[in-house]
């Protein structure tokens, strides 16, 4: 059994989810609490206890850059530095390791067996507190040479909109605009402070003209991001993931009308669609990331 | 001999380029004169006219998009609509032929020979009447789903500068700045028309403030487009090449500055590098397409 059992480990910041596959089958799923206290040192031996045996291998999908060689360049919200994280797991588990961006780990759960299925290159967009995105070309996750591929949200739309820096230190990012964080931020700067994301497009869905402008800028930001990075890779669809996107189509065709809009001529016709994996997809990614 | 003959044939709007390869070396190059009359149908019998013997493979290079099956969607500047010139090329000489963008051509050439040799992963970009690019990701041209991977002069930067619309009829396209007619365009707006691109950066680089500002203007586009582009492939390095790039430091370093002030962190450190095979780069590099 044990040469056929993966564990797929998504490691956020409150919560680590693990899947155990089995013969290519999810056979249990659990979570343990993220303990973030001392540089978060108690991570991996926390979900070390956790785990039911031995296994042919697992991967980590972690919320930071991961460099072609393994090393992760600073999760701040696990509170780890440059690290090694998969080395550490298998010196602590024995168990062989890999590790994955969180995002690209999505990925690629959505295109073998989410909203981009039937797909070899997809472009994923995950739109929650920030806007991550994963690239998925014939089949294979590309981390790119620094593990800075797929960093759609930091595409500068509008380097004169200082009104706020985004997290990166620059301003008019695409995540400035269609992250959770940036719909909240239009909406107040509309005149409707204090409201989150989901109330926002909730009542843009159910009418309310002012706060449809909101989202309207939003989904053209959004949409116009995803046509500068599809006149770069200009993959088969596009996957919208994350809890914005659980909107449904009312967002999605938005920002299907946006990205046709501003596209080069030869992408039209690429399918924006939604995910479907939810908040399993980092978990499901990394278990198909261990089994290579 | 015929085993290890390649033609690689660099179809442009005025000239092919035809270069022989045996062994793996350049022995020999020539071009004819593209002829453009009755839908560009001459172009590939002039061609075979011209070629000295049999081969074992031939690619061309053409001006347009080349879906993944070979077939290329337009190339106006030949005169061809729809078409499979791979084919019908085989069809008159019995030489097994590929097909090729030509800046992806070029990306390869640029990557195995030349401004991008050490490195796996390159954006290539061309500036001249338009702005070309192509991606070659782990030594391999990326052609998209829909031929249009790589069409970084179509990243829209700013979608309301609506003085003037790009050839592919939207606004404010990296284009619109930094090709040839687009720094030209700048320099009109800023009281100098009828000058040429290479007349701006020449007077640039001599000491004129007002063209310096012009050519400034155009680096900076073309630095947050290519910033753009690597926030979502990353490559391990950009190589410009084209006519304007002739300019040679003086221009490279203003781009490289661009892309510094706007690039995602983990990207700073990726070089922005000149182009070292001029306009041979898509003879050669259909040459090696040819090899596989």
């Amino acid at each position: 059994m044990e040469n056929d059992r993966y564990y797929g480990i998504d490691v956020g910041g409150t919560t680590v989810k693990i899947g155990l596959v089995e013969n290519g089958v999810l056979l249990d799923k659990w979570s343990v609490p993220t303990d973030i206290s001392d540089g978060g040192k108690n991570i991996l031996p926390d979900i070390m206890r956790s785990l039911p045996g031995p296994a042919a291998g697992a991967a980590l999908a972690v919320p930071g850059a991961v460099l072609p060689d393994g090393t992760v360049n600073r999760c701040v919200n696990l509170g780890w530095g440059v690290c090694r994280p998969s080395e550490e797991f298998t010196a602590l588990t024995g168990i062989p390791c890999r590790v994955q961006n969180d995002a690209n780990a999505a990925a690629l759960a959505e295109q073998r067996l989410g909203g981009g299925k039937g797909f070899e290159s997809i472009l994923f967009v995950a739109l929650g507190t920030g806007v991550g995105a994963g690239v998925v070309l014939d089949g294979t996750i590309r981390n790119g040479a620094r593990g800075a591929a797929g960093e759609l949200g930091h595409l500068c739309l509008d380097p004169r909109d200082t009104a706020a820096a985004c997290t990166c230190g620059h301003y008019g990012c695409v995540e400035q605009y269609a992250s959770a964080t940036g719909i909240s931020r239009l909406a107040a700067q509309a005149g409707f402070p204090g409201m989150t994301s989901k109330q926002i497009v909730d009542a843009a869905a159910a009418g309310d003209a002012a706060l449809e402008d909101v989202v309207d800028r939003a989904c053209d930001a959004l949409g116009r991001g995803i046509a500068g990075a599809c006149a770069i890779i200009d993959p088969e669809a596009v996957v919208l993931g994350g809890g914005v996107a659980q909107a449904g189509d009312y967002f999605r065709l938005k920002v299907q009308a946006a990205f046709d809009r501003y596209c080069f001529h030869a992408c039209l016709g690429t399918e924006i669609r939604l995910a479907t994996l939810g908040s399993d997809a980092g978990m499901l990614g990394s278990a198909l990331y261990a089994m290579g």
